[in-house]
């Protein structure tokens, strides 16, 4: 005994049991398809790569969070902490290979040395999705698109996408005399929903004063709908601003194309979503769940100028967004809607003797044949076992294959949660029901 | 310029380009389908793990090839270099949550800091399924229906999964009084295909002298079919050997199985095939593609006594198997079959002209409302750069949608690789066609 180590996995590691691992697989299956579906295409790259390339040449201490060590080879490296970054490398050192524009997914899992009582996990699974190479309104309203339509696919109910434009926050600012403070206003907005108004009032004073922070404040309030609430953001810019014309253009382009789409219910214009990051120059968005708002964005991102300028000198503008697979997770799991996938076979070839194991594996494979997936009990085990096996792992069905039967050619099918036998005449018979019973 | 970081990957790592990954994945599906089919569920562990838990207590200079480090809490952790040591973990800790026997697969990358002049890569995709809680024939003759079922589902051709038992091998050095060097014997004739049956022979005989050397060597020779063949390999063991007589009704046992379930044609009885490693107890299994034996094995494994004793007192015998994902590529590759996934949209709605866009995205969102993967072109490019960019990635149809033949309710669709332009009086018409292309 005492040679035997404990079994454990490290703080904020985990295991995914069958049904939760079937439930994360379906979930990534059903964004999959959305992103196939508008033409995006899947990557992968290494989990550990250089660190000077995942942090940067200056990255001594820069980043604490992230998992880097000395290689066999004497290499300073580190595991990826997010998906963005060595997509910035894998663009500057492709796309000669590759086209313009490119859409990308990557669903990969990331390291994050983090506070675990926070709640966050050490290690998770990113989804994200990107066209690089345009900067344009078609472009954006392809991220909006997606977003809402891969919510539609994951039975999450309504969802708002709410968008806003870095330009017109960033003009108001310039037109308030406070450009020089946009990084620390920015991040006091985006606390918002967090602390609530007052909080945030007080926050932006302590930044630019009473008067302007009050300003802030009633900038970031939206109107009714999107066409007013856009005239509104304008109308603090001032009228002959350049940019804050180009900004307002775009964002009424992606509202027409979202519309045009079918998809105007998904979408909202507030000016409160600035998203936290430097990164980002044009719209950002983030994705409400009407009914359960509290959870937080399940999809986040936005535009940006250049995405790989650590690595190569060509522009490469693009937009994209992030799926919050964890917290979509929850999120299913507190709405009561079920992601489960299927995890076990649709029938269980009960194992009556061993003489028999012979037809039990003919049956399964003739079933299998047929599209119904299908498995053979080992062992002659009694029957209520077999049983127990089967509930425990979502089998619906026991097979009650038995000389007599065999020798009828009969098919006694056991329902499993109503405890009833039923016998089927002939094996296309019962291969039919349980073909279509799942 | 000196200020950009040269993005290059680590050696031994790759990244995946979208037909690279497209085809990847593919191939993942399609084996994921197989172990459904039988019952098996998914899991996933961790990445990284306590070293101690991957290597042992005494796993100190034991593995020059993990990649091992000290976490930000001074833990001792390890990227984990294959499936099967955190399978043993996670059934030694969630044995009591699950059922047995377990059924699953678990597909996910390990890492190895191996010399990559063999031609071996350091992150790889590992494909492993087992079924562990029992020691049956059953489960051993489902273990080498997958791998044939598998197979199948690749297009691969026709392969042979060669069987053998390490029972009747070791039975038979018993019988020949050279039990105590079975390790360097086994070592030895794993080699005969590398090295040839000169040099296996005189490797042999620096173990065991000339003439039991030649009688291992006559004991590896298969005969003309299975029934024969096993005979055969039980005449060379002690009669009344009672382990040996459980080994040779196992092996007949699960070639019965295997037959009735219609795949006698994909199982061999080659006693040549020991697997190097002393963790194999009962059956072993390797796989040969017929059209390319030069390959090697794409999928090999055996049955085990004890997985998870290092963690648990618990029994836990299994057998499993591991697909050689990279090698099936490879051998895909060779083969001219296409392992390509779809990597583009089935249709480009080409740019004419900005003005138009909304009713680009609501012909492409309608296209995708019937099952039609649609992506706009974002830019008014001019065409020919449009149509480059679709055959670059592989999208075979572009939509040339314009006012007049929006006003007509027209849709006029060219085949990039025909250069011809099909005009179709309908969206349904459009829809139904672009539907079946694929």
């Amino acid at each position: 005994m005492s040679d035997i180590i404990e079994p454990r996995v490290l703080k904020g590691f985990r295991d995914y049991l069958p049904d939760a691992e079937s439930a994360r697989a379906s979930l990534m299956r059903r964004l999959e398809s959305t992103f196939q579906a508008f033409g995006f295409v899947p990557i992968d790259t290494p989990s550990l790569e250089y660190a000077e390339i995942l942090l940067g040449k200056g990255g001594g201490e820069t980043d604490k969070q992230v998992y880097r060590f000395v290689d066999h080879g004497g290499r300073d490296v580190a595991l990826r902490f997010d998906l963005t970054v060595p997509f910035a490398r894998f663009m500057a050192e492709h796309v000669e290979e590759l086209y313009l524009p490119f859409r990308r997914y990557h669903m990969a899992k990331v390291w994050r040395g983090e506070n675990t009582q926070r709640g966050r996990y050490r290690e998770f699974m990113q989804c994200d999705f990107d066209i690089v190479g345009t900067d344009s309104a078609s472009a954006d309203a392809d991220v909006v698109q997606v977003i809402a339509s891969a919510m539609k696919a994951l039975d999450v109910g309504d969802v708002r996408v709410r968008v806003n434009h870095r330009g017109l926050f960033n003009r108001f600012l310039a037109a308030a005399g406070c450009s020089d403070k946009s990084v620390a206003l920015l991040r006091a907005v985006d606390k918002l929903e967090k602390i609530g108004e007052a909080d945030t009032l007080a926050l932006l004073a302590t930044e630019v004063g009473g008067a302007v922070a009050a300003r802030i404040l009633d900038f970031i309030k939206p109107e009714g709908d999107f066409a007013s609430t856009l005239a509104k953001l304008f109308s603090f810019c001032a009228p002959d601003d350049a940019e804050a014309v180009a900004a307002r253009d775009r964002l009424a382009d992606v509202y027409k194309i979202v519309q045009a789409s079918g998809l105007a219910d998904s979408i909202v214009l507030d000016p409160s979503i600035t998203r936290g990051l430097d990164y980002y120059t044009g719209v950002v968005f983030e994705t409400q769940l009407v009914a359960l708002p509290s959870i937080g964005s399940v999809c986040s991102g936005g535009r940006y100028n250049e995405l790989a300028s650590l690595y190569t000198t060509k522009k490469l503008p693009g937009v994209g967004a992030s799926v919050g697979l964890d917290r979509l997770i929850a999120a299913l799991d507190a709405l009561g809607v079920s992601a489960r996938g299927k995890a076990g076979s649709a029938v269980l070839v009960a194992n009556q003797g061993e003489a028999l194991l012979e037809s039990y594996h003919a049956a399964a494979s003739r079933l299998r044949g047929k599209g119904v997936a299908a498995e053979v009990f080992p062992e002659a085990k009694r029957l209520l076992a077999q049983y127990g096996y089967a509930e425990k792992k979502g089998i619906p069905y026991a097979l009650l294959l038995d000389e007599a039967s065999l020798a009828a050619g009969q098919y006694p099918l056991r329902d499993l949660a109503k405890r009833s036998t039923a016998t089927f005449a002939s094996f296309e018979e019962l291969a039919a029901f349980l073909g279509s019973a799942r």
